[in-house]
């Protein structure tokens, strides 16, 4: 256990999960291997739900069917079962009816209300899901409920993800042990169709829709929506964060709003790691911004571009293509006012090209580049456009040949 | 010499060029190699000059200077000093010393005046420009000055590129015959450091400023900003067309606009079909749009889209990942409205997938992969939004190995 910001600290995630909330996971035969494939999240009564969903105009029905069921119930909702294999995307009237069979059958199984479910896919856009091996599962699913089953949940909604992405804090706020949990799934991209990133969060400390759903805005705009792979937005995107149980006091909020950005932010840099053929973290933190927005664009600007993440992936320390990159993010500044750091060396000072070894910095970038998944694979680059008060951090990963190679050696 | 659009034909642009227009290219030893690295433009007295630059803040000083100068002459200018090898971008003060040393220069030379001088610069950023050498062979450059020239100086510009991009049509109007002439430098992008685009076209049929503005404005929207290898916008982007002579009769204005049209598409064109290890020319046409700009933008986020680029790259049909990127461009579409066609197959109708055989659009987008320069290696995508009456077209490349392994093994 390591304490984290002095309040927050990761826990086993096989321990219980957050109090009165139950997972599940399972194989229902959806993918062609004998993988897990669907999961479920039980939510006990009186839960909150908010949700944020793909920006794309293309999207899938069961997008459209989560925003209005949180709508149409003001947040409160009970469940969300998870499929992957299929993402019922660009599939018609049969999609939607299919996500109505689903969510039908589950919720008759679960004693609850057919809109009170929602249901969130991903696999391959443009397949009608498997329908009925789907529902002949469901009672096997429901079986698999436990308090301390984030792992087959987390498991099954993966599709050509490498790493199982999840993650357990706990707190202490008045002598109440408070728990937020999250899994994630996401190569963060679309690959073979792959339909791409979904995220839920579980948090055992009650708090009133309005406020929980500004929390969780808060909370994806500094995590899901400033990591890049390739830029591209699906057709299924959803995040959706939950909360339950006792209020807590509006004082303790900051407290939680800290766990929520934790456990988002742990997930959206394990999407950002886990990019397709990627081989580091890549991390950008620009300081000095006139607010939050603009330091977030410049920082996701740059961890988008092609030519930076070419640049990493050959330990090119290449300031001129960071600057260009920033220069294109649409945020105002001037060079004159910049400086550039990559890693612990300075490169540039108010825009003038500091003295620094490259060598130094290159052995910098290739000390990171060893392989996802270990500890130390991150390589920071960090711009002062000294015009303001306001920070922002993106992460991306570098761009390998095995990227291309993942995406166009893929035959129909 | 073919004929286009049963009005303007191709011509060798080792003929004359248009009426009054002088060009010149020589090697200055500003590059490493041996290549040329100098080029000029003389234009006429009375000469209209319209500029378009670079919407990066990181803006190159020269870039900068050229657009004060257009302003402050109200278009009236007379030359355009072009070097490759230093961008002369992020180079502080020193920058902008050497601009004003370089055109103070060839302005004495050619007895006009300094402000009627624009100088654009294309090659490394962060690096001095190298201006004795530059200034030495300013002599030399003047002794090239000749009105078939469009060769040298069209060599003269270029950096990454593989090949050359020039073009000279014409036309009668009227007994009078009219020409166009054109020539660009640009791999798409920057590399190593390089910065990036440049072009440069004129005119021998006189129009006033007000109006060649529109027309200029027109085209580049319908051509270098309907192109993109990787997103990558430079510090140095840079186009400038220039029209004199007599003043050409209104109700011909059209005919002059397609012109301008014809040889900025087939500039930009060859710009994104020499994108750094690219394999063909990708051109995505979208119909049934609101509006022009709507219909450009979805062309060009398909374009842009890595996933898609790859999937091209392995000559896969994906139409998914078609779908999803044109989702992604901010333009209000419904995909019930949206037929798709690779090549000469229809992939969907109507949003629903129609009955077309996936080898056959596989074998068509394999015949165009033989490698560029070839006549034949357009990969076509036509989509049509079904929503309006506007059509738009943009083009771009596959995403190959080859553009990882340029842009990442590039060392310091």
């Amino acid at each position: 256990m390591s304490q984290l910001d002095s309040t927050w600290s990761y826990v086993d995630d096989s321990k219980i999960t957050p109090k009165g909330f139950l997972f599940a996971g399972i194989s229902a035969g959806l993918k062609a291997s004998n993988k897990k494939d669907l999961a479920l999240i039980l939510a006990p009564k009186g839960s909150i739900f908010s949700g944020m969903f793909t920006q794309s105009i293309v999207r899938a029905s069961c997008v459209d069917m989560c925003e209005d069921r949180i709508k149409k119930n003001s947040g409160f909702l009970r469940a969300i079962l998870i499929n992957s294999g299929q993402a019922n995307a660009c599939t018609g009237n049969i999609g939607l009816q299919h996500f109505q069979i689903a969510t039908a059958k589950i919720a008759e199984l679960l004693g609850i209300k057919e809109d009170e479910v929602l249901m969130c896919s991903t696999g391959l856009i443009g397949v009608p899901i498997k329908i009925n091996d789907l529902v002949k599962n469901l009672p096997n699913l429901v079986s698999d409920l436990k308090v301390n089953n984030l792992q087959n949940a987390a498991e099954a909604i993966l599709t050509t993800d490498l790493t199982l992405k999840k993650v357990l804090i706990e707190t202490i706020i008045l002598g109440r042990k408070i728990k937020i949990s999250g899994f994630a799934k996401g190569s963060g991209m679309i690959y073979p169709n792959m339909a791409t990133m979904l995220a839920f969060l579980t948090c055992d400390a009650g708090i009133e829709k309005e406020e929980w759903d500004k929390m969780i805005a808060i909370a994806v705009k500094k995590s899901f929506n400033a990591i890049s792979v390739d830029g591209e937005t699906s057709t299924n995107d959803s995040f959706v964060g939950i909360n339950a149980g006792e209020r807590i006091d509006k004082r303790f909020f900051p407290i939680i709003q800290k766990g929520i950005d934790i456990v988002c932010q742990n997930l959206a840099k394990n999407i950002a790691r886990d990019g397709e053929g990627a081989n580091c973290l890549l991390e950008v933190l620009v300081q000095g911004a006139k607010n939050t927005n603009d330091a977030i664009n410049v920082a996701k600007t740059i961890c988008n571009s092609a030519l930076v993440k070419t640049a990493i992936h050959g330990c090119d320390p290449n300031w001129g293509r960071i600057i260009s990159a920033a220069g294109n993010s649409g945020v105002k500044f001037n060079l004159n006012d910049v400086d550039l750091h990559i890693g612990n060396d300075q490169i540039l000072e108010k825009g003038k090209l500091n003295k620094y070894d490259p060598q130094k910095v290159k052995d910098y970038i290739k000390s990171k580049m060893k392989g996802r998944y270990l500890v130390d694979d991150i390589v920071q680059i960090m711009i002062n456009l000294n015009t303001g008060e306001s920070k922002g951090t993106a992460w991306g990963c570098d761009l390998s040949k095995k990227y291309v190679e993942i995406n166009s050696e893929y035959t129909t």
